[in-house]
């Protein structure tokens, strides 16, 4: 008889864990199991479910550490972005559902107020954190119930306006707050455990402000070989854009840097702050993404996100593809336009690989710029571009658009400079959910004076369209494409600029048209084959821009029909309202014409599939069908 | 005989400037005459005009010093905001129209692309420059044919997220661009004239890496006076946020603090760093806002914003109000409603004035916070104190509010959060023109899903707007009012919560229908007495909501009347959109009900007198009865 190896996912600690509180009772042994347990089952979690793997192993010890040393939900600790909480959500309450993760009617892939009274504040979007922090903290210096609250935040998300604008405000308050700066750009060298040890003490025994320069003194008292680890942590320090110095001037007290990874070094330093930090602290800890689970830390990425995998090898399960990508095609195309007109850039806020501008930069490193998490920035860098000569294609998801919106009015529009908006993950964008659906760009871009947008139906179209945007000198042009494969038709060689302002008539048929904006086309042909097969084909016509309005062809759809129907990804405000603002304009409603808006409705949709989103959108086949029947007066079953 | 004695208002030195390449051919001497005419030359301009005047004395000398030395239109001067154009205006080309400043046809109060070559990229907004400035530059790096790109941007405009990504970008690509940072919150003091002629000689001398330690070893040269000068400099820049170490930390080599009203320090700084500078360059300029004009450097904003002036004095003239402005209405209903509820708390950024929520501090300073020019983070700083419990008001403009549109969408709306956005400067603006203009906010607040969104018709109904804002803890609720005075209606004692989305009748009437929304309603009930006066009075209903809308209200006029117009002071995709998209799902178009929705036009609308630019978009009283006319098929003879 031999002795039973021990299950290496068993999860023994972790399971004495419901609520934060149950932390207080472990010692600090006891937290380094659980630590270790909470990664495991962070793994085996996202390798059944997909989603955020990288940032949340980076976290798993701060996770610990804070809800061990904080008092949570009265604290409020404040993920920034958010992608970074399933080890939180699995120690506050919602481990059980952990494996629900971005399905429908599951645990949100991010921080979610309505999910948990443990998130206090939702992301998403990045650099949010500490404004919300500052919230908090003011709230409570009024007399709100609250404690203290502890921004997180990635070194990449602080690159980010808004949580300067926040450091700022903090600094210049100076009450109590926590930011803690997780900077994965890095990893503390592994010969520091020495070094850790001896800051340790310094940190239970030092007085708060004595804490860095403790630490600073600490090198010289070490023998060689630690010193050299601890030079090294502070030269990465240096080379970061922004070291404790910065923020020292923007009045936080400033510690670090400690490893993020070593609770040895985490909760002696959370404690000593919790006790005795007056003002705003910053603490900056270096952590590695992926840590811990091989096959995300040696992927560049850190395992940012992931599909469902295999938990022994590391390799994802995803489903063979049958057609390119918008994005792809979209890099493609640039690629091929920039070939021949070397004044086309691109210019992306830290999302390369997303928008497929990481494929430009192969091509065209000098012409390409990622200028971080800076979508305000991106945009009137590019107009600063385009007023200097050159054609910028300023790449950026519809939803983290809107954080360049006064510049695009202000900067871009308002001097009609020509600045291509290439807008990816428009309309509904599957697990990720409300935060990152594209619902808003129709409106918010077809409003302003002068701009040209437009949206590809499928993805021949959006390489017309990239042409159309090179092709377009005279003023600022979008156009606007989904998350996802595109539906798998034919490729044109080569992109062929599109008339400004002309849409193209897609099947001619009888008493109802629709007119289509984007890519819901597909599901318009798929409800107008059923219809066919009543003998009811409408007329099926793709709008390509809202603006300018094709007023020839919505005059010709009226005229050969009684009725017309718009269909488009996006809000009320889009589409339909420019078609709607023109008919009325032109008395079309006065005689009694039949006139139907197909949007988004007036809701945040929750993560689900791509499918179960449109269904619940009211926007697939069998619901555009529906509406082509009442219009026609015809009686239908109502579907099960 | 006496001497005929000099005309103070003569001028010139400047009478032989026409454009900045002119003032190569003057002396150091003869550019410090310039300069003093150049501030006479502007004094007397603004006071026929109104408008800035404060930020164009401040900038008199660095606008000599810059177009003495560097050569636009090839070098791009990029000035942040744009408000301190003035005298750069009249440098280049533009001194014979500088009388017609902000008046229609005249020239604009900012920097503007499409009136000169020398205003390379316009403004209005604040923190967009150095964003520019990188483009610019970027683009020489690509072979664009442009020079070197300067930024002048204030200190208040550098705590704005933007010009920190864009000094994080500047500063990570290296290339050689200059940021003068304009720093006009302290003024250099006096007896440093030593000092500085002692640094004027080291910046012509040493070569750029030195002239910073060197302005350092200056001090310890001087006499004891000129050294007490020396230090209170550096001490004042200590006193700043953000000092030179900060900037330096971003990649920027750091030059000053100069004074920047001392040519004789700005010349051989700037002809310096012009022949020698490779990097980014920072250059940090002590000015004094009003410099040189008493009655401006006397208040406390440094004459920031005026109107026509009498020079001798500086006594203004200002036509008698005969209503409380807006503004004022919204402060004092704050007021009394924070004396009722202690959460009320009241965020703006860095328009204290503007929006009345100086008086509200004076009251509450404790619960007032001015975040500095900080949209995105006043708006989730307002969400952070709403998820506390606290009640924000979150006063910011119309055109700013687009600065925290995603802030808006992503942390107040998706979340629910009882933030309550008080839109000052909604719909035009008059003399501010286009890039102040508040034509989006209907539009993009909504299109939000959960946002409550109302405008104001007149100053009362505002009371009570605020009362509703206060009451409404349920969600996130806007209100719109206009720039300006009220329209002198009876003021009630107190605000009244309005029920939510329920908007209400003003005047009953027959065949036609006028929803108004917001301020136009005085123009809808002229155009009432005029169609009345023919016997064809309109009913008249003000809707008070966009969101959600009174489908009740909506339903009975339509029941009531052959015809409805909407009308509102915004773009399309507003309040007309939601009425066309409710009218069009109950297929009232279907059986031919006549209805308009008069908007702003599609054009950026360049600044005018108010009753101007309602003319051109089609909004005053004439053309409302216009349109009623012809719904009814009366015909009517075109007005002159």
């Amino acid at each position: 008889m031999t002795d039973t190896p021990k299950d290496p996912t068993a999860t023994p600690t972790l399971d004495r864990v419901r609520l934060p509180s149950d932390l207080k009772s472990l010692t600090d042994a006891e937290l380094k199991k659980l630590a270790h347990e909470l990664r495991t089952e962070t793994i085996s979690a996202v390798s059944q479910t997909g989603g955020h793997l990288g940032a949340g192993l980076g976290v798993v010890e701060l996770t610990v550490a804070l809800h061990a040393v904080f008092d949570a939900p009265r604290d409020k600790i404040i993920w920034d972005v958010g992608h970074q909480c399933y080890p939180h959500k699995i120690l506050t309450g919602r481990r059980e559902r952990i494996r629900t993760l971005r399905m429908k009617g599951g645990l949100s892939g991010f921080t979610k107020r309505s999910e948990s009274p443990y998130d206090p504040f939702g992301a998403g979007h990045s650099s949010t954190s500490i404004s919300a922090a500052v919230g908090f903290t003011m709230g409570r210096e009024l007399g709100a119930e609250t404690g203290d609250a502890i921004a997180v935040i990635g070194d990449g998300a602080m690159s980010g306006g808004m949580a300067f604008e926040a450091m700022n405000h903090a600094g210049h308050l100076g009450k109590r707050m926590f930011v803690v700066l997780n900077d994965n750009e890095m990893s503390i060298a592994p010969p520091v455990g020495a070094l850790s040890n001896y800051l340790t003490r310094l940190y239970s025994e030092a007085p708060l402000q004595d804490l860095k320069s403790a630490a600073k003194g600490a090198m010289s008292l070490l023998p060689e070989p630690f010193q050299e680890g601890a030079r090294r942590a502070k030269e990465m320090l240096k080379g970061m854009a922004m070291g404790g110095t910065l923020f020292e001037e923007l009045g936080f007290s400033y510690v670090g840097p400690v490893d993020g990874h070593d609770l040895d070094q985490l909760l002696p330093l959370l404690r000593t702050l919790k006790a005795r930090a007056t003002g705003p602290v910053l603490i900056h800890a270096l952590t590695k993404k992926g840590k811990g689970y091989a096959p995300a830390e040696s992927r560049p990425d850190g395992g940012h996100a992931t599909a469902k995998f295999d938990v022994a090898t590391g390799e994802q399960k995803k489903s063979p593809s049958n057609a390119p990508s918008y994005t792809k095609v979209f890099a493609e195309s640039l690629i091929k336009e920039a070939v021949k007109d070397e004044k086309i850039v691109g210019v992306t806020a830290a999302m390369p690989d997303g928008t497929g501008l990481k494929q430009f930069a192969e091509h065209y490193p000098r012409r390409c710029f990622d200028v971080g998490i800076a979508e305000q920035h991106a945009v009137t860098f590019s107009a600063g571009l385009a007023a200097s000569g050159m054609k910028p294609f300023c790449a950026i998801y519809s939803t983290f658009l809107q954080r360049g919106y006064d510049q695009i009015v202000h900067d871009v529009a308002i001097q009609r400079l020509p600045v291509r908006f290439a807008i990816d993950r428009a309309g509904l964008v599957g697990a990720d959910g409300a935060t990152h659906a594209g619902s808003f760009d129709i409106g918010f871009m077809s409003s302003l004076p002068g701009m040209v947008v437009m949206a590809a139906a499928d993805e021949a179209e959006l390489v017309h369209m990239v042409a159309t945007a090179a092709a377009h000198d005279e003023g600022p042009i979008a156009f606007r494409y989904p998350r996802g494969e595109g539906m798998g038709v034919d490729m044109p060689e080569e992109g062929v600029p599109l008339e400004i302002g002309k849409g193209r008539m897609i099947a001619e048929g009888a008493r109802v048209a629709i007119l289509s904006y984007g890519t819901r086309l597909a599901e318009v042909l798929k409800a107008r084959e059923a219809l066919a097969a009543r003998g009811l084909a409408p007329t099926i016509a793709d709008a390509r821009f809202v603006k300018p309005l094709d007023t020839d062809l919505i005059d010709r759809l009226v005229a050969e029909h009684e009725a017309l129907i718009c269909i488009e990804e996006g809000a009320v405000g889009g589409f339909g309202s420019h078609v709607a603002q023109y008919l009325s304009d032109q008395g079309v409603f006065d005689r009694g014409f039949k006139f139907r808006s197909m949007v988004l409705p007036d809701t945040f949709i929750d993560h689900a599939s791509p499918e179960d989103m449109y269904r619940s959108a009211g926007m697939d086949a069998p619901q555009i069908e529906a509406k082509v029947l009442e219009l026609l007066g015809v009686a239908i079953a109502k579907r099960a």
